[in-house]
């Protein structure tokens, strides 16, 4: 129940129709009584600079999730932004710090890691393939990196797009032996689906199915069906994966914590969403 | 349940603690399923004219409601202010007209007169006296000769203060016969106490009590107590009269007219409210 003392979170993109967030963490918020709501702001690409430095003037304001086609301009526009933001590119959370300043961060990928995890996945030192080097396989490698992978190939369509993405990854962690990929996901044991591909009828297969072991772990981001052909395809040649709404859900915790927010675990957020998959 | 479609009410003022009208306007959307909500805003004064243009680029926002400090500001960031909202000299309400022109009005005084015909009361043709001339006291002398009322007369402390009130009355409403009045009730149909005397244990009557007829309404803006002493002091007397809060409530209607929403009465608005007077 929203009152005078609620604190906001403002969920800013555009368009509105499609936002999910209000749908997850409204219910959360209201069974456990966390005197705060996300609300959507349908926020156009033209006015976004001007009005998230007001929306953080609001006395009763607590962060922002940020959305499409924002998440890229946030990051120039904030007084710091974490490490996975900065290989990533793009910013999807935003708060105030004690000092008054704008800081920003990207849990796409963090969500991705914490699925691997809470399945009992092993990140430290894996072999990685992240195919697709845009917003969301940027965010994704980029945690995989702060995770502690030993090696992480990049693929995508457009071959600069993946080589600004690796020249990111190994600006920030130097260490991290960087390659830029194909579609072969042979000797990987991790392997990520960060295209659109899947999301229509007749899409190829984002990999070369043939070459995929089954001692690879399969990620999917797209959330159009629970089972992607991806992901049948993987099951079938007996691969652990997780599905494109583990990510989703995983990385609400992280922005839980962000916020400051008393936190829990992706299945309670899957039980009280008051959304259903796909959609 | 807020969702991607849902429009946004912004609820504007500073600080946002006491405000009352989220815990009225909400439980009614849900009751009815309006797929709308009104959403708390602390904007201070230094950052409102900005945010406020900014607040209507929002592609969800269906309007404003504005109170404290900013009632008075608005009407000067407007396209255009409805009379009730010149004569008061503040405005508790704005939208977008389908020209995308900002657009304001004040409905304080609309639910004082709303109040009174609903009790069956006749305002057309009355005399009244409006006791502090400030702006809620301003809102309602603006609605009462809206509403056709004969005579006016204004007193205030300060009799600059209520001499501009009049100067307004008498600026939209020629025809009206305006005064600047006394503490004295006699000789008047409705009598308003629009001053805070009432708020505090010990303070004076805003009236002369003993001059008070049986035959005169008597509307009071307190609502610190559903009894305030000048409603006790005026039922012993046997006069008609309303309470704080029935002007807060039969206004309500008239917001949701403004912003094209379906409209309801002021005694559902009570039954539904999560809010109990006297707080």
């Amino acid at each position: 129940m929203i009152s005078g003392t609620t604190r906001l979170i403002a969920h800013l993109g555009y368009p509105t129709e499609a936002f999910k967030a209000p749908l997850i963490y409204n219910p959360y918020f209201d069974e456990c009584g966390i005197d705060a709501v996300v609300v959507p702001m349908g926020c156009r690409a033209q006015d976004f600079p001007a009005f998230l430095k007001l929306v953080f003037k609001l006395s009763n304001i607590l962060g922002a999730l940020i959305t499409m086609p924002h998440k890229v301009t946030t990051v120039g526009l904030l007084d710091e932004v974490s490490t996975n933001a900065q290989v990533a590119g793009s910013c999807n959370a935003v708060k105030l710090d004690q000092d008054g300043r704008l800081v920003g961060d990207m849990f796409d990928g963090e969500g991705f890691v914490r699925g691997m995890l809470r399945k009992g996945q092993r990140v430290e030192g894996a072999a990685a393939l992240v195919v697709g080097a845009g917003g969301v396989g940027s965010a994704i490698a980029a945690s995989l990196a702060g995770a502690g992978v030993g090696r992480i190939a990049i693929y995508d369509n457009n071959a600069a797009t993946a080589d600004g993405l690796r020249q990111r990854l190994t600006r920030h962690y130097p260490a991290l032996e960087t390659v830029v990929g194909s579609t072969d996901p042979a000797g990987y044991d991790i392997v990520v689906n960060a295209t659109p591909l899947g999301m229509q009828k007749g899409d190829p297969l984002p990999i070369d199915i043939a070459r995929l072991a089954a001692t690879t772990y399969v990620g999917e981001v797209v959330m159009k069906e629970e089972m992607t052909p991806l992901l049948l395809a993987a099951r079938e040649r007996g691969c652990a994966f997780q599905v494109g709404t583990d990510m989703l859900f995983e990385q609400i915790p992280a922005y839980l914590e962000f916020f400051g927010l008393p936190s829990t675990t992706a299945d309670h957020l899957r039980k009280v969403a008051r959304i259903g998959f796909p959609q």
